[in-house]
């Protein structure tokens, strides 16, 4: 897509909200010229932030609203009382047509409750899910669902793979993603009901890109597929214990390159190329989580990220943006419900 | 305990057995003068291998048997044909108190099935849990269920605890540990029922230790917890997917140093060091997992190790003999026991 683009920001969302979300969005302003921001949230605090990025107020529309979800919030109670507040007018930007996307650092549950409400989800889909990409050997992977629905049926388990792969197409560019199923792989262990229903139908599905069947934890990191597949519960924790390990190691590093003098001359010399490691495995690089299966894009940011982090998330918002990505999805699940229907037709 | 131990060997579990089985027995064999094995298997195959180890025949008894459980056979499948196989027959020496433990690196599930079937479980546990212990910015914590179970209800859970429990205390030498239950933190998501079920009851038991309530994946690298405890699919995953991190961290750091001939000329210095580091999380030092709940002692080989870490599974086996871990574990069972009796007892 050409021309200007807006982009709704919650700017009360996020552990050093609003500072975090304008920083961001001034770091944001830079690196896409061509969108303008939607701001909601307290007009004075955010105001006397802006009072010297005067590009980025060239930008920005602020609209004014005194209540904020606030991180404890139950989605439920967010919902029925939230109406007013800063996450709820953000998301409603979209639906009215005045934003293209939103970024919040908000609350996660009140966000997914308020977007679906809000958004509704696309045709076919029955409940969204949380996606986000990470390096990986190979490049990078996409894993989906990170913690929206802690039980999964075979159904969710196949809406996923189907999201993931429009997600994995469109805004990772490839063309023929692989996708696989997360499980576990000694023989004793069969994996749940719901995985094995699930790959019996993608086998048969006329999805793009292949199918590899079940991977184990150890294909995450090694990226051996583009699209890994789970229910919230394992994929916030596989997610989670990646980031863990991944601190760990790093932590490990440091402190063998500081255990004696000269392997602290060589840390030194390879300081340069660290640097540029660290570059590449840094967790805000990643920041921008996006919720999949929403008639609409709506991007959550870390809440205790900083204005860099925040700034790539919403560069993730208007990838998904110039992608097109909402028409891309309807496609793929318009194709394969036609697929459905004339594999009914020949059934009876 | 003093005096001279027995172990027995499944010579023929593992990809590359019984040449790694025996070249880890006779790597042990230096590292715990006084074991003697008892090792089952094809004894022309066997004797073979041990044509030049002198000392390592001096303090091993050979027991033939041809039948070898294959590692895609079905649990149920080697519990009912497999009665003869150098597996079964490793089982049954410790039953009947010709060894004190068993070392495999075979079919997982068999051997689960077996030795659950042979030794029975310790009273008040109804399913046994695989544990291991792994490297953490703290040190070192120990992970349960890895694989066993792959649905636990709140019982199961409770059970793992308690095992957990007297593993770090007898095997990791910590008095009093802490434990805590993995599970997904964003507020939008309350994880399964049986989490919230066995959370209850351990705020409530008199385990020995402190219990922390729930942790999330990056608790396990950071080593919030000495135990933590989980379902088996979710262990198995969270598992694989640190080991899996940690190759690719490791790969993109070695990648790094090839990266210039500067960094190059850092890493020679940094050598050494990173050495030792890369010692610390050698996957082989923490080979041997551990069948938890067994009345007996039976230790899981990682099928694909080579000789260096099988010797550190049969030193895992070893050290659980020589802390009498069952008789501790009976314990402090036993203690619990009692509580929950004088709680009945006050409860009427």
């Amino acid at each position: 897509m050409r021309g200007r683009l807006t982009i709704a920001l919650d700017a009360m969302g996020g552990d050093t909200a609003p500072q975090m979300v304008i920083r961001g969005a001034n770091i944001a302003r830079q690196r896409y010229p061509q969108v303008d921001f939607l701001m909601f949230g307290r007009e004075g605090e955010i105001t006397a932030v802006m009072a010297k990025m005067k590009r980025l107020r060239d930008v920005t529309t602020v609209v004014h609203t005194e209540d904020v979800v606030r991180s404890d919030d139950k989605p439920a109670s967010a919902l029925r009382t939230g109406r007013n507040s800063s996450m709820r007018l953000a998301i409603n930007a979209v639906q009215d047509g005045r934003a293209m996307g939103v970024v919040s650092a908000g609350n996660t549950g009140a966000l997914m409750a308020m977007s679906k409400f809000v958004m509704k989800t696309l045709p076919g889909i029955d409940r969204p899910a949380i996606a986000t990409f990470f390096p990986t050997l190979r490049g990078e992977s996409v894993m989906l669902d990170l913690g929206a629905n802690v039980h999964c049926d075979a159904g969710n388990l196949v809406d996923f793979a189907v999201l993931g792969n429009a997600f994995a197409r469109t805004v990772l560019n490839i063309p023929e993603p692989t996708y696989g199923l997360l499980n576990v792989g000694s023989e004793e262990i069969k994996g749940h009901e719901a995985l094995h229903e699930a790959s019996a139908i993608l086998k048969n599905a006329a999805l793009p890109g292949h199918f590899v069947g079940f991977i184990e934890g150890d294909d995450i990191g090694r990226g051996t597929v583009d699209v890994i597949v789970t229910d919230g519960f394992t994929g916030n924790i596989a997610l989670k214990t990646a980031e863990g390990t991944a601190k760990l190691i790093n932590e490990l590093v440091r402190r063998t390159f500081r255990s004696s003098i000269v392997a602290g001359f060589g840390y030194l010399l390879a300081r340069p190329a660290l640097r540029k490691l660290r570059k590449r495995v840094d967790p805000r690089r990643y920041n921008g989580a996006v919720f999949l299966g929403l008639n609409g894009i709506a991007v959550k940011s870390h809440g205790g990220t900083d204005a860099y982090g925040f700034a790539n998330a919403i560069g993730v918002a208007v990838d998904l943006v110039k992608q097109d990505f909402i028409d891309q999805s309807q496609v793929v699940l318009h194709s394969l419900a036609q697929e459905d229907r004339k594999t009914e037709a020949t059934a009876f």
